[in-house]
Order: C-alpha cells, then sequence, then structure tokens
C-alpha cells in the first residue's frame, strides 16, 4: 500500500512460544507480516506458538530465525529499541508514534527489536539501534506485555500506511546496520590495537558509546566506505606520494 | 490529572473472568481505573480475573456492576459503541484516535462499551451510543480480542493526557560549530600526515566530502571530544598498558 516497506518485528530471546504466536496475531491484525527471530529459548517451530496465534499463521511460517541479533539487523539501516527501563544511553529516543511516522517516511527497511519477556533487552542489544522505542505508559503500574507493545507499534504504523508518502528528505539511503557494523568493529579494532580501551573494566561502556557514536550518524554506504579508507590512512604509516 | 475526566471502560456481559482482568491491566498501563460490568456472565468477583491482571487490582476492586447497559451509562454524556463488524445503522464512526479527542476535549463523561468476547454488542446495544468506535484493521485479518482492543482505546486516550510527555527527543544538544570545524581540520591534518590526499587536484574536493559527512553527524561536544581522543589514538603508536 505504501511504498516504505513494512517493519520488521525482531524477538530477540522470546521465552514462550505462546507469546511468539500472540505477537504474530497482533502483527497480522495491522498488516505487519515479517517476524525474524533471534535465538528463541525454546526452539523454532515451537507448537505453542501456532494456537495462540488464532490463525496469523503466515507471519509465523515466513518467520526467520537468527542466532544473534545483530545478525538479524543486518539488512536494516534503521533500527529502534523497544525498552521500559531507563539506560544509561545516550540516544534518541521516541514513542510509537513518532517511531512509526519515521518508518512511514522512509524507503529504507526498519526493524523494531524486543527484548524476552522477563529482562528485556540487553544494554549491548539497545546499543545497536539508532534509538529506543519507549511507550509512555502509567509509571505507577508499566505492565506492558510483549504482543501488547507489538501492537500498539503496529498499530501506529498501519495508522500511516495510506497517508504516508516518503519524503526524499534522505538524498543518499543510510547504510544497511552491516556495513556500520563493520566499521564501527574495523574501529574498534584498530583502537584495540592502540591500547584505547583502558581500564578493562570500562571496556564494554566504552565500545557501546563508540558504537552509539557511530550508529546515530546517518552515513550512507558510501559515507561509510570513505570513514574506512580515513581510519586505513591514520593507522598506516605515511605514504610517500612524490614517489609515485 | 487531565482536566476532562477518564472515560469509563464498560464491558458489557463478558464471558471469562481472565479477560476482564487482562482489560484491567490494559487500562491501568494507560491510566483508566473506571471500569463498569454489565452482567458479567460468571458473577462478580470472579477468582479468576485477580492472577489476570497482574497487579491491576485496584481496578478491579472499583469496579461496579450493572444489571443492563442503560444504567450503567446512566451518568455519560458521550457514549461509544466498539465494534468490529459493520452495523445498519446510521451513526457517527470514529476510530481510537478520534474517540480519544472527544473524550479528551470535553469535560463530560464518556463511557466506552464493548461486547462479550464472542458475540458483539447487541445492535440495540450499540443504538444507545453516540458513536461507533472501529479500530482499522487489516480487512483479512481481524482479530482483535477485547484487552487489545481495549488497550488501543486507552492508548490513544493516554496520548493526549500527562502520560503524553515523558519522551525525551532532546538529547545531548548538538556540538557548537567551531567544535566540529576543530575537529575536522584535526581529522585533515592527520590525514595529510599520512599521505590521504592525493592527487592535489582532488584534495578540495575530498575535504569537502569530508566535511559533509562530520557536519551531518550530530554529534555533542562529548562526542566530538571522543571523536578526537580516537583519531590520536590512532595515529600514535600502541600504547603499552601494562608499564603503567
Amino acid at each position: 500500500v505504501t511504498s516504505s516497506p513494512q517493519p520488521l518485528i525482531v524477538l530477540v530471546r522470546p521465552q514462550l512460544g505462546q507469546n511468539i504466536g500472540k505477537a504474530a496475531r497482533a502483527m497480522l491484525n495491522f498488516g505487519l507480516t515479517e517476524m525474524r527471530l533471534v535465538a528463541p529459548r525454546d526452539g523454532w517451530p515451537n507448537p505453542e506458538a501456532g494456537p495462540a496465534a488464532s490463525g496469523a499463521d503466515i507471519v509465523l511460517e515466513k518467520a526467520k530465525v537468527f542466532a544473534t541479533t545483530k545478525e538479524a539487523i543486518a539488512d536494516c539501516s534503521t533500527v529502534f529499541a523497544s525498552t521500559v527501563r531507563r539506560r544509561d544511553l545516550v540516544m534518541p529516543v521516541v514513542d510509537p508514534e513518532q517511531a512509526a511516522e519515521q518508518i512511514a517516511g522512509s524507503l529504507q527497511r526498519a526493524a523494531i527489536l524486543f527484548g524476552p519477556e522477563r529482562s528485556g533487552l540487553e544494554t549491548e542489544e539497545v546499543a545497536l539501534a539508532n534509538a529506543i522505542l519507549t511507550v509512555p505508559i502509567n509509571p505507577e503500574f508499566a505492565s506492558l506485555n510483549l504482543a501488547q507493545a507489538v501492537i500498539l507499534v503496529a498499530y501506529e504504523w498501519s495508522k500511516r500506511g495510506q497517508l504516508a508518502q516518503p519524503t526524499s528528505k534522505e538524498l543518499e539511503p543510510f547504510a544497511p546496520h552491516g556495513e556500520m557494523d563493520a566499521l564501527i568493529r574495523h574501529l574498534d579494532e584498530q583502537l584495540a590495537v592502540k591500547g584505547y580501551f583502558h581500564p578493562p573494566s570500562r571496556t564494554q561502556a566504552t565500545k557501546n558509546t563508540i558504537r552509539t557514536i557511530f550508529t546515530k550518524t546517518g552515513w550512507s554506504s558510501r559515507e561509510v566506505k570513505a570513514v574506512r579508507g580515513m581510519i586505513r590512512a591514520l593507522v598506516n604509516p605515511p605514504r610517500n606520494r612524490t614517489k609515485t
């Protein structure tokens, strides 16, 4: 219906098959059909998912399974991490309406990550995203289950379905997540060689910061490539151009 | 919280206690606390409602029971009848967003009727309402359960109240232009040392590209500082941390 692609719903380490089925049902009610599963606790397929999906079997049948979150979003340009708890990450925070606007206004592939039922996403997984997605909820009673979080996002997305015209604000499309990830790994490696990560107890936090800094840039594939060339140049010995 | 009173959620002849509990949970997530029950099939209180409410006991405790829908809405000025099927009634039809706007824009008491899980509201009950409330849903898969219908309405209502504020789009302010400029000059200098700019005829174009790439990042002062630290680390010889 729209020319912008529908967002992927990515369930990260979902615990109960029943909840996967309920999420599929919530999705299909609002026209979302593409689910990805990262390391579902009880394997896949899960016999408890089907009955809970109440007929949304097509979503379950098409669901793709990945070993890691990174792999599940490698082809996505915009990633939202759904969270309830506050995080010590400096990232944009959007509500379902704002997320839906961004998704519907883009021709790029978007993904929304939902964490395991009990614990939610790990901080490292949140750091993979371009923005945190939070449902503004009663602070005295925040008890949204997985399918409810999914349905609110799907509902907001579907509201924009007919209207939204992808704008061409983006001159060049964002690089797919996999390319940005390769850049960040490249940088991490080179920084590690130089002894940048110190003390060891701070290494993971520093790496999260680096990820956030570069994920937010909105660089295109061409720009990612250029920055990787700069990193190579910076770490290499000077080239004596006069000889060439 | 808002100056307009919160809407009543009226469950008409609900069948399963579990679904009443789930509806209560959905309500309280978005700050709705006033539930009315019309002739619940299994009487009231219902021992299955509590566990399904996941802690939203206050809603169940305060719930009022009525024999008929008419009595349940006697003190309400605006009544919405939630339906999925089309009706042969000439009435205004609103979606959750429009209903929430009307409710939030009025100082009058509003009620939203939800019918029994299987059959929905009787036509006579729909006729009691001022408007039909329908969630725009996938016509090929309309499978919204009671709690899901309630949560969408509660969510839209809360968006217009106090809960609607907590997202912080404003993160850290962007770094002043002078700091970003210093970063770009720093990078240019270090790249020049490494012989990155070649051939000379392309140097200005390449520098323009670098400026565009970094100007678009939206980095804060803190992030600019971090990136400058990375550039220093990349060009320096490895530090042997074990000695420090």
